[in-house]
């Protein structure tokens, strides 16, 4: 049986979801995503906080990765309690009910070529 | 004698393999990849586990790094036991049976221009 | 209560403010970004050093990020004691009051087309 | 007095000098660069190995990093004990004599947009 990797609260410091993008498709949309393994055998149960800059953290948003799955959440399809205002600057803390992996990744395509980002989230527990 | 620094579990919960290209050449090709370092005096042994987000996992797809060496593994050229989906979400975890170093590359040449990113997977245990 | 995850000294051994840049706006201007997430109740006082290749240290610059808020500040627009030189290379290391996370990220918009790099910061004690 | 944060034995995983680049002079030449910051007051002894594919390492390369400094090594530089060969997978080991912080960027400008990418390195000891 494969062991459980990961941690159980992440942070994310950095988050900006582009006022506007490409216009080829979801695949190439503009979105600003956090990667969760779920490497173990039991549901992992997700509660996610935003944080901004000069109001109250929002949430929490809820997810379930079921066992030995992986989801890649877009924070621009995140809708309860309320979607993420576009065009400014936020943060995320990732709380799992069970050890899990996450990743932050970003694609722009606010210009005619895409670019990229990613890192591995902030450990916190 | 180098000691071998790492660890022998490591996960990269980011995984995405475009669809299509540019056909510039293998080089430029869009390729996932995951990098792997083995500084020590003692051959690894790597079993990757691919992780999706609607099936169970696939795997273990299995390497071997030499002493003193790094390879490149190109998640696109797993063929054993069989070729990873284009255009859908995963995640892997790497087993290795003495310590490595690995790190997670990208480089997308959906669009005229690459783009790059990568980071160094969550070392795991 | 959320917890306060997070460190109280970061280190960013990367840094460098592209001279020129894009004239599509402030959004798209070449800028180099420090993103600190404050989750905990308490207001974070940070302190940050930039370093050099061939002078001695200069700062603090100074910032208070209040509790449950994040700031991502860029380096572009740090003025007190003095503004950091475009052009050269740079590192920064980041001490706060409270823990606190931390991520860099930089947009590079000297060509058509910007490029993105990202990492958590190091995080040092 | 600012304590000298960091590790003694850093790993980068990737490493590869794209073969052909940009001729918009050395700022967007294509180049590979090891970040690092010695914020202590003892100068830093570093020696890099380099790590390929299918041949011995070759190393050390050395450098001084003075206290309260920074400096952003570029492997297109290194010339003794002989240059890094362009085109092929390479990894790295960075030794230190007093701790510092390691990051490594990749600058890609094989086509006419450059692309960027980040990651602090591996801290092995």
């Amino acid at each position: 049986m494969t062991p459980a990797p990961g941690r159980t609260l992440w942070a994310i410091a950095e988050g900006y979801i582009p006022p506007a993008g490409s216009d080829a498709g979801r695949a190439l949309e503009s979105h600003e995503t956090v990667c969760i393994l779920n490497a173990g055998d039991t549901d992992a149960e997700i509660a996610i906080t935003i944080f901004f800059a000069d109001r109250e953290p929002k949430g929490p948003y809820r997810f379930t990765i079921p066992a030995r799955r992986t989801r890649h959440l877009r924070f621009n399809d995140f809708v309860t309690p309320e979607p993420i205002p576009r065009g400014i600057d936020y943060a995320s803390l990732i709380e799992s009910s069970v050890p899990v992996v996450v990743q932050h990744t970003r694609l722009d395509s606010r210009q005619a070529e895409l670019a990229l980002l990613s890192t591995v989230a902030y450990p916190a527990a």
